[in-house]
């Protein structure tokens, strides 16, 4: 049995462990070391550090401080990796933490974070999953049950100080062009919640003034919140500090293309990952590697039998957009959310299912000015009873009597 | 034997075969009608009409004139369609025209359409692909062969005259935001080359003047570019006007997502479709439909092993953009490229390979502030040596003898 | 688009056709030549050469003469293969010939041939298969419906004299063992129905009345029945005689594991193919090759959602065999078409989708003495209704009213 | 979490165990009851009960003592459960017992059990294989490794008295046809090393003397092997006694179509799995069910390019069989072997993949007289060098250096 090299207690505070972290930077001490080739289990918490709770109230993904996301374990130390690299790393498999057979997904409030759909849906919302063994439903949400694609949503490497610089920088840079806007265009470096492993004093001081936020993706990986990062992919790493430096946390039992909800995919309260690193040496420069690439599980639902939705992107509003791949999502997803609502699930529903669900989001046209056209696809098989339309109509599974708990603003 | 319902000859211009039109419009007039129920056959010309030859030269791609497309079969009527209708289209196959088992793929000039990368391949190129039964493989391009994915990348019903004023309108507005753009936001109607079926004289004159061009998808349809409506697939359109008005063409033997290219797929000069159409009554208001749905086929290249490429949302200067996807997919493109030319394909040769392989474009995560990531898929079992990074790093299977034609400006 | 070779005219006698042949004999000229690399197509007549009709009587499947069958196109000469080469064939693509898109499917009655259930259907039967492009449905069978894999049923390369008589010796033998079972263990050579290419006169009396029969698979391919040597699939052949002599024929639209029918899958009525050849010198040996093998299309339905039957070695009367894989599937068969009864299908109808569909056949245990393990799966996508199991009991979908032509002997 | 109904120790002898047992028969106790639609964990022991060791040494395979096997979990009382009834098993997860991440493989000597190829590999020898999260891979067998597809080679409910007298009597009128055989032909009760839970004295000796031994696949399921009963399938089992009474052990972290090996697939040293059951009430009738029927699971490997051998009902030595499947798929499961050789594999490693690997074993042609046709298939990926035929020929990857222990008769 491989042996764990980084534990988690979920009944004591995130911040207590010295092998978490929830900034990037290249100071932060190497928790544990391994050499190349070596596999090892890593537990992790959920990305907030235990802020939600399993209940049917959403007034903790309402008051969630965003500050203090995500929660990461790590730095991992892969010995004789240096800058140049590519860290090659096998998720061997991956589970919930025993006894924590459950998740989360919400919907923040607007005025906290928001969603990709925040303008339909402003107020928090939360849904419970439950995993029975591969396969989870929640009881806020009739009617569905999948196979899990466990997957972190998020795992990168330590950036180098330059690399560092480049990302507070563009992100700054960004914030300046409208900096009171809600939600924020970026999350500038805040100290305040800063937690680095076992750092202390005045080192902590410095690195939590600079660490970069972890919520978008970067040229290491990151919150990438690729559904597809599943247990038994194989993701080659860029390296950019001595030892590579691998952190991971975020764990999704399963999640939609695009983690529209933003709160976020099915959200793990504990997990588990059995990882595999070994290294091409200077591989970056071999292979012309920017960003991470990966290869896929063999071993993923064979769901085949979708429902797809089309969207261009002219807006709800009817105005024009030119190409904007985004924009035409967004309606691939509402007139989604407007088919699932003729079989008696409220939009929230909806809108947490394509969150949650292994649903597929591709950009099908991107060129035919004005309107690029995004498809998304449903996997009909999930569904206790048939979605697909016919001559006769929909009919209303579902009664209306249960819905996701939402909390109205305070 | 299904009827053939419209034919072309390949050896005749496209404009004097009255069941091709290039522009939509209500008053368009059908060009033939069916039950409900009814399998036919149509037939159609590649989406130029001809101009593009199957030689070494990229200058036919330079000197398109794009007023002129797309050349369209139809439109079909059917009988007792109605407003608010769906319309339910099974691809039940598709081929090449027998004799002409080609097709083409090419970037345009900037100056003359562009690409999704045209600011890194500014000037027209063309491959050709020939086609060996259910795979295709180009003289230009050597290494790679792969099962085609036959799918007719514009297929649509008829604008009502209150659909045709909103689309004119919004894409005239948005236009007018940067009239000189080149390339242009968007194509106004034009009536000079526009070709109206069989209409002639003062009709075709206003119709010519108002007609929609073919160039993005809109709600009924159109230039979708989606590679999974394939043979086998099933589509549920809206209905806009009594009879439907169902019309296709821009025959695809294999597309990757996105279109990238914009000129496109695999374009097949002369292809053949077997379609059977039934009507769902009422059906836009029973499943809130807006855009078509569909269904993708059962039967499916089966390509399993995936090398994937991450992008985000900043460009290829540094730049930061807020949540684009386009960005985020062109990064992903772009570091594809990088990657594929370390084993001795050209960039153009790699971007070609991009547009017409069944490669997957996912919105994988787009709620990461700033950030958007997107993934593109690329089988490695399409190329005819391993792809798949290693340590021994990447081995030139090409010397670069062979490339895809170039066309200078003029 | 490459040359036919070999042309079939359905409405002329399979007899009167030089390149036709319906035994196995090195002597049987070569048809065509063609070089290494070369692709070409190939068109077929059914099986029987035109016997059974697109009607509703089976007295044609009664009557018909099994000493004409099977009628092959070929055989093909590549230029170079010597005897110990491997002869690499493509199926690069197949289907129907235009104007004659069905195909049929029966069972022959006890007394004339039988079939692998013919205690239990022990009269011809028959059904007939639509083509609606990549899918088929049978007026004899309502609510079921697929795509079609399409497959030479029988193709192969020509023996050598000492293969030859290693045939006829141990199948006479066979047939010794029980020379007046009726069905027969086996065929023996039959000089008058033995139709040889273009051989006249004392040469084709020679051929005739050594040549093999068709219907056994044997070392050289053959009347394999593999319903996954689909267009797209790549085969390897061992050579025995210069030129190899490559022919086919026996064309199906679909089958399950095992033809079990016997008459067989669906049977298509006119056929091409298209093929392209190569050489792997020496390549039995360097392989170790008895039998030929191959890799399956990368192009195949995907159906998933599989009801599964198990059997084992006990028959229907209870009596225990050892380790008989036969009687295993046998029961799983059976059970299955119990299961499919509950629906509304007669057993005739349940049989014959065994026979026609894309079934698997799984040997799952052959080693837990006594009792053999097989199980059948059944794709549930292909039924126009749920076969699921449920709490609810099934509901009968079918009155049936619509049942398969039947045919008593005479 | 659920509750584990069932524990075992490893570190004790299988026989103090009061909820394991190794025979089936009607009056062995319930170990434990649970409502309908309970869920919950079960752990088992490998089916020897720990007699085989993860060491470099055979003795262990030769010396077994066949008559103590199998060792299940069991019976698990349903409430409400009635004969006639029929009990839905979900496998919602499984996975070796934490610590103990490794199973064995073998071949029993011919003289003690044998297996399907036992005249070509007539000692034991022995494989043991790592399990890495997801995938396995054996010290004994370079240059192959994949995922597992966890399943319960043995899982049933109890048998009524009169179907154990059935099953009792059909096999002790085989054995009687050769009583002497070796190995034998089926195994008959016997009482010495029969363990029954929790029964002690005169209620066992009753039980032990008519209990049906565990190595077959019955009505009831039993010992059936599937590799496709994985985590994630739904089985419908026939209910004979009130409680239904449902045992399961023998888990396969891995196994072949037939389990040729007989010892056996990849067994598992200690396992668990997670199970919930229902009901569906007199769901014998309803559905017709004989033996039980099942749906795979929707997350399973996707292997999909295979290289396939054909075997025909013609044995090693050229004898001909009529239509006799079980010689053909040893055919081409000796094909497959000679095949593998060639790339350095002895052939007792080759064996050894053919019965652990996810190969498929099809029942390709089973009516062509007289040959039976049967394929198996080898996916291709999960060798680690490439094993297609190409025109170079081979390569030898494999020096021979490192082969299975084999353990000389005694």
């Amino acid at each position: 049995m491989p042996d764990t090299l980084i534990s988690v207690d979920l009944s004591r505070p995130a911040t207590e462990n010295e092998n978490l972290h929830n900034r990037w930077h290249p100071d932060i001490p190497i928790a544990v070391w391994v050499e190349p080739g070596a596999d090892f289990l890593v537990e992790t918490v959920d990305w907030t550090g235990g802020a939600i709770k399993n209940d049917d109230s959403a007034d903790d993904i309402r008051d969630v401080d965003l500050s203090t996301v995500h929660y990461l374990s790590g730095p991992i130390g892969v010995k004789g990796a240096e800058p140049g690299d590519l860290l090659v790393v096998d998720i061997l498999d991956a589970g919930p933490l025993k006894g924590h057979e459950w998740g989360f997904n919400g919907f923040f409030a607007k005025k906290n974070g928001g969603g990709f759909l925040t303008d339909h849906f402003p107020l928090a919302q939360k849904s419970v999953w439950n995993f029975d063994g591969m396969f989870t439903r929640s009881r806020h949400i009739p009617g569905v049950s999948f196979g899990g694609l466990i997957h972190p949503g998020l795992i990168g490497t330590l950036p180098s100080k330059a690399m560092l610089e480049t990302w507070n920088a563009r992100e700054l840079g960004l914030i300046a062009t409208n900096p009171t806007r809600v939600p924020p265009l970026a999350n500038p470096p805040f100290a305040k919640t800063a937690h680095l492993g076992r750092l202390k004093g005045e080192a902590k001081e410095k690195v939590a003034a600079e660490g970069a936020r972890t919520v978008p993706p970067r040229e290491h990986g990151g919150n990438c919140d690729i559904k597809d990062l599943s247990r038994g992919s194989k993701i080659y790493f860029p390296v950019y500090v001595p030892g590579a430096g691998l952190s991971m946390g975020d764990m999704h039992f399963s999640q939609g293309d695009g983690e529209i909800t933003f709160c976020g995919a099915i959200e793990m309260f504990g997990a588990w990952l059995h990882i595999k690193v070994e290294l091409i040496k200077e591989g970056m420069s071999k292979y012309g590697i920017k960003n991470p690439i990966f290869k896929p599980s063999p071993i993923t639902p064979n769901y085949k039998d979708y429902l797809i939705f089309e969207g261009i992107s002219v807006d709800e509003e009817g105005k024009q957009y030119y190409l904007d791949a985004n924009v035409a999502y967004r309606q691939a997803c509402l007139n989604a959310i407007e088919y699932l609502k003729k079989f008696g699930y409220s939009g929230a529903q909806a809108y947490s299912i394509l969150g949650t669900a292994p649903v597929q989001g591709h950009f099908s046209g991107v060129v035919d000015i004005p309107n690029s056209c995004a498809t998304l696809w449903i996997p009909t098989e999930i569904f206790d009873f048939d979605i697909n339309p016919s001559a006769a109509g929909p009919t209303k599974y579902l009664d209306g009597s249960i819905d996701m708990p939402i909390a109205q603003d305070v």
